[in-house]
């Protein structure tokens, strides 16, 4: 059982090679030959101030890989006002070695053929890579060709996903960055090339191709005012667009129609705002009902049709499949490249029939 | 985060341990202080000749010992036939040290505080004493007092925990013990003490006071012929009895009639039969509604009223909230015994938000 840090995933996953991975899995779940659970949030009273404990996990089984995946994450979660909106925000409680508190997201693989437990690793780098490279096979084959600007909205972790998987895909001359927090927008910048900062969401907007939010706010983030003929949007949290957004546009995909029917498990007495939030979607609402990336990637549901159609990728919920397929490709050159801590295969296993 | 195998999770829960962490839990639950995952099952085809994967999980959070417990399964299953009966087994095929195939079952235990992982197992003997556990207390609050006779049907693994648990709620004068090959029989009689072996079912089950089956059997193993007024039958498998066998008695329990709703994810090309099985039950038939093990602890429903009646504990399904319980027992005593090998907590937690 080979155990892999987030530092080891970042060197065994390139935006481009989680691409890569992740595109013939959507093409065999669009055909029924791969199967995804449905993702579960168990949602508990916690002692911490205004927040409550979320357990969540979802998998994926993908037969031609043989590789079966389980995510799993475990947080306390509360909803703070930043700039004076609500966020959703994971607290890091967990104990590190440093005195840092620290996030509690797993990634397990397992093989469907074995049934052995293979890997282990925490989800972080491989969330963000399977997040970026969702949005850029969806920008890859509804954006125009000719995409030339690109505004980004958000400056944070995903963000900068977003970032690298929407240049792998197209060769765009001016990318403009913005996010409330003048200190945020220049840690981005430190951190990514040929970028421009805008000090207004207008300014980063204005004449864009292409604009992509990866924020982590409650509420609507992009405005239906700025919708152009020929433009792509995409978003990560189905709450950065609304109804008002959608019915601008002339062709919506969503991540994973499936994956949209979350189930929640709320405990009473949980914080009752918080728990709420967890439901709000406008995909659960009635009519709302858009064909998602494994239906685009196979020409089941049609893409851009011509430059003058606006296009939506949104609700890029997560999936078990995603980690599957990622998983096997880094599990794979992990082993190439002898990367990773090795634990005997015998705790993780048993001499007794379950 | 502690690494405990089987034998020293054996050596940290006896069968009163496990019942003594298990009845309070259900309290909670049945006081909607507790929360369980549903249990779902992804079933995808497999290379094994006449079988299939499955990789099952269920999860259950118990703020009030701030633990969440994952069980997870990840096997190739086959359905042969076994003197005549089919019979659901699953396959040893993951690598063992010793050339040996091992199965793949796990318990992952986090902490509902901190969010950390805090503990892995293999879930063999656990599961094991959960469901003796299980089937204990029913008994306890179910079974005559002076219950004298136990027949028990069943040779394997499960049935000594039935018998363990049985033996620890009642004083019977005589156990009898039947499976259909002599040399199970035989193997089962050098574990356990004071116990008179049967040739058959029949000589088995004459004049008993309590019935338990303990098989894996697809097809019923309890025939309704046998059962007496106040009697106590139990079984672990839905498939052990049926309707029929459910109209002769007065008083039914389930173990929990939340998970019997059971979410299966079946690919398609996966062999019918097996699949099919899988989804079979009693249970999901219109009007064999029962209440369950928590309603039964707390007086929701009532127990055996009066020395005639037939009571029947059944469809002993597992929950994910079992494992909380006796996880959490198992994680204070490993820790004060300094017992199982711990790993860095920084290999399964992250410095990054997912």
């Amino acid at each position: 059982m080979l155990v892999l840090s987030n530092d080891e995933v970042a060197r065994l996953l390139s935006i481009e090679e989680c691409m890569a991975a992740l595109e013939p899995m959507y093409r065999d779940y669009a055909k029924g030959e791969a199967l995804l659970s449905p993702r579960v949030d168990n949602i508990a009273p916690s002692s911490h101030p205004g927040g409550y404990y979320g357990f969540k996990h979802m998998g994926g089984t993908w037969p031609a890989r043989r590789i079966q995946a389980l995510r799993i994450n475990s947080d306390t979660v509360t909803h703070p006002l930043v700039a004076g909106k609500p966020r959703r925000v994971k607290q890091p409680l967990a104990p590190g070695r440093d005195g840092k508190g620290r996030w509690v997201g797993l990634v397990l693989l397992f093989s469907t053929q074995t049934g052995a437990l293979l890997a282990m690793f925490p989800d972080g780098v491989m969330q963000r890579m399977r997040v970026g490279a969702a949005s850029g096979l969806a920008l890859k084959y509804l954006a125009r060709e000719d995409a030339a600007t690109l505004a980004l909205i958000g400056t944070g972790w995903q963000a900068g996903a977003q970032l690298m998987a929407a240049r792998a895909v197209r060769r765009f001359k001016e990318v403009r960055v913005f996010s409330p927090r003048a200190e945020s927008r220049a840690a981005f910048a430190s951190q990514y090339e040929n970028i421009t900062l805008s000090d207004s969401v207008e300014t980063c907007v204005k004449g864009a191709d292409v604009i992509l939010a990866a924020t982590s706010s409650m509420v609507r983030v992009i405005d239906p005012q700025w919708l152009r003929p020929g433009m792509h949007i995409g978003c990560i949290k189905s709450q950065e667009i609304d109804g008002e957004v959608l019915e601008r546009c002339d062709r919506v995909f969503v991540h994973n129609r499936q994956q949209a029917k979350q189930i929640n498990n709320v405990m009473p007495g949980t914080p009752h705002a918080a728990a709420k939030a967890e439901e709000h979607g406008w995909w659960k609402e009635p009519g709302r009902s858009y064909p998602d990336l494994g239906e685009l990637l196979t020409g089941k549901a049609p893409a851009r049709r011509d430059d003058a159609e606006i296009t939506c990728f949104a609700n890029n919920v997560g999936t078990g499949l995603q980690f599957a397929a990622a998983g096997a490709a880094v599990l794979e050159k992990a082993r190439e490249l002898r990367i990773g801590t090795e634990l005997p295969d015998d705790w993780f296993s048993e001499d007794v029939h379950p």
